[in-house]
């Protein structure tokens, strides 16, 4: 298979989907952010504190999620027609799961993946005062369907 | 020590910054994607090719610099006033290492942690068509210097 | 009727549209600001000064309908297909009226209350050297056509 | 005294403060959406329910104050040291205040202004499933501190 | 033929093309930057430094494109499905390339001659530390197709 | 004189200013917009559309100096403190000349030369209608002032 973002000068274009049909497509990506069990103890304790931090990143994902295109220099614009963002916790990290769909002639992979990681962004920010050493990990695509490529899962 | 993104009912705002002094900052972070060897050897193989992955990955990563502030909801604008990213290869992993500047009311980690992230996901969308199990990791902060709370490294 | 921008853990998501159909869609909002009699008198005075006022909120405002995903975090983008501003007078009220278009999955009633906003407070910006009590006042949506839930007339 | 934006041929132009000196500065804007008390009933119900209606608006409104010099042409790009937007309830009005903070040449009102419109256009966005005739009231400059013109005081 | 981006009151407004067919379309915009020879020579000499000048330009060119909506008024936001840069040498010249594709209700014209500009925008940029007296020249339309107008070639 | 944008690897960069002072600095640009005289008449005869013609062009123009450094990957941010746009006729061509302030790090030669291009791209997107022919020519730096490479005149 061929690297499809070069053209014949071996250089960057964003590639031609023009010929490609318009189908229903959906991404998930997952993510993670680790940190002193304080910092996280911090962010689930009052309640409403927490509510806030997730609920910033949580606004900060979905927003970057519609940046894509804009960040991503090879990326196609696309207008997509949902967005949502789950957060789970452990001891030391708190997991992002991120989701997005769109009916359009190229997959949200990065639009999923981006989300993710401006979340993960976002959480950091808001906790560095008290932590220096969080470290965002494991961003990756979990599933994806919709498209000549068809369904993938990890 | 308080988490500063909270106002008194709980809510997020951009903390107030007005009276710190303007001094210069510096911050480095990293992170790395991981790859199929094969994969990473596509990259590496072509040396105009190669360049060119990384080539757009760092322009990606350099503008995302410019643009943390439009991205994670708290941070303050900066006119940064320098940005640069390198990276190196192991057998299965890119790492990219950013370096922001700026003479601030507040520091560049978020600057320099965005545009690794950025570059991060410029080098998975390149590949991701001959590799869909790419996972980028290990996004952290590893120097910082300038402020009141000075230096620190990982 | 349920509030539709939260997911079940009551966090805010876009809400999944992909199953709707594409269909054409009108919006048409308004909204107005009030000033000292003599600063209208000044916008209306030189027409060519006038004109200029309007011009530079007409053009603020069709823009800002392009941005207002980009604003409104859990907006839908949309390839609006029109915008149209338009302006009116009393003796201390300028009175907005915009218009969007798209043919599309969801409606463009905050593109159309989007581009009244930024249009006033880019008068607003215009004159505020000469007056600082300007209001904004009254931006509603006034008609919408298209869509499931078809005309609405206020 | 003069509409400052304009030249010499009646044209828009981003004036000049270049002489200006750089002082400390604050303004406070103000606004309110006014909507069904059913609607008001719901947001304030579920507290958690209502806390995401305004934590988005309220990311929403900060972000925006940053982007105030992108969406209106003549104001000029200002590295704002501080943002923040509070609310309050009666029967039937979300009442919004924004102080936004800057040591810059000039002031911070529109910022004030373009961060309360923006929250009022993201709870009108978010409620608008359930009532259609919410009307944005009343935003308008309550304080503004620093720079040649000094305190003003609505 | 009539100017279309005015209203009936002359004033601009971004024209309602919703009744329009969406079709394939492309576009394709040529210009160039003229410099010192040594300018040039020193662009071309070290292999590796001329890609990179042209590497920059090639991915601000691609990314300017998706910009346009953005950038030029009155032009409708486009998801344009192809973008792609070439460059050319002669003594004192960069011959920069740009084409751009979509399937939509307008053409791409605006996309393509933006591409191309801040293409030689930023080659600009890359070398005005050496060389202060480079000129973009003769950025226009080559060749469109597709809409109801149809084929056209300069 | 070293090329300024690349690292040690041969890649882009935005180059380190830190160390340069803060000092005024003003830069002109210059271009141009040929066409038929018929559509230069057009844009002449009725003297509001003429007036929107450019108005549209002025506005959009100095929006793109803001935008700098969002388009040109290596450019600072910079908080610029003036801008301003002018337009003379001759019989088939439109002459833009565009004047950018600062005090800065960095000159804003580059915020100039973007607000000409733009401006110049707007004009040939609201006359593309009636013709197909125009060209963007000869946009180049003018004058430049401050800053330690101190005065420059073409």
């Amino acid at each position: 298979m061929e690297l499809t973002h070069f053209d014949d000068a071996g250089r960057a274009r964003m590639v031609d989907v023009s010929a490609k049909e318009n189908t229903a497509r959906t991404a998930v990506a997952h993510g993670k952010v680790e940190m002193q069990p304080e910092t996280l103890q911090r962010i689930c304790d009052g309640q409403i504190a927490k509510g806030d931090v997730l609920a910033v990143a949580q606004v900060a994902g979905i927003m970057a999620a519609k940046k894509t295109a804009d960040l991503i220099p090879m990326c196609h614009p696309l207008p997509i027609t949902g967005a949502q963002l789950n957060f789970r916790f452990s001891e030391r990290t708190v997991e992002i799961e991120g989701t997005v769909k769109v009916t359009g002639k190229t997959g949200v992979e990065m639009e999923a993946l981006t989300a993710v990681s401006v979340a993960a962004l976002t959480i950091y920010d808001m906790c560095k005062a008290i932590d220096k050493t969080m470290t965002i990990k494991d961003i990756c695509l979990i599933e994806k369907s919709g498209g000549k490529s068809g369904y993938f899962q990890r």
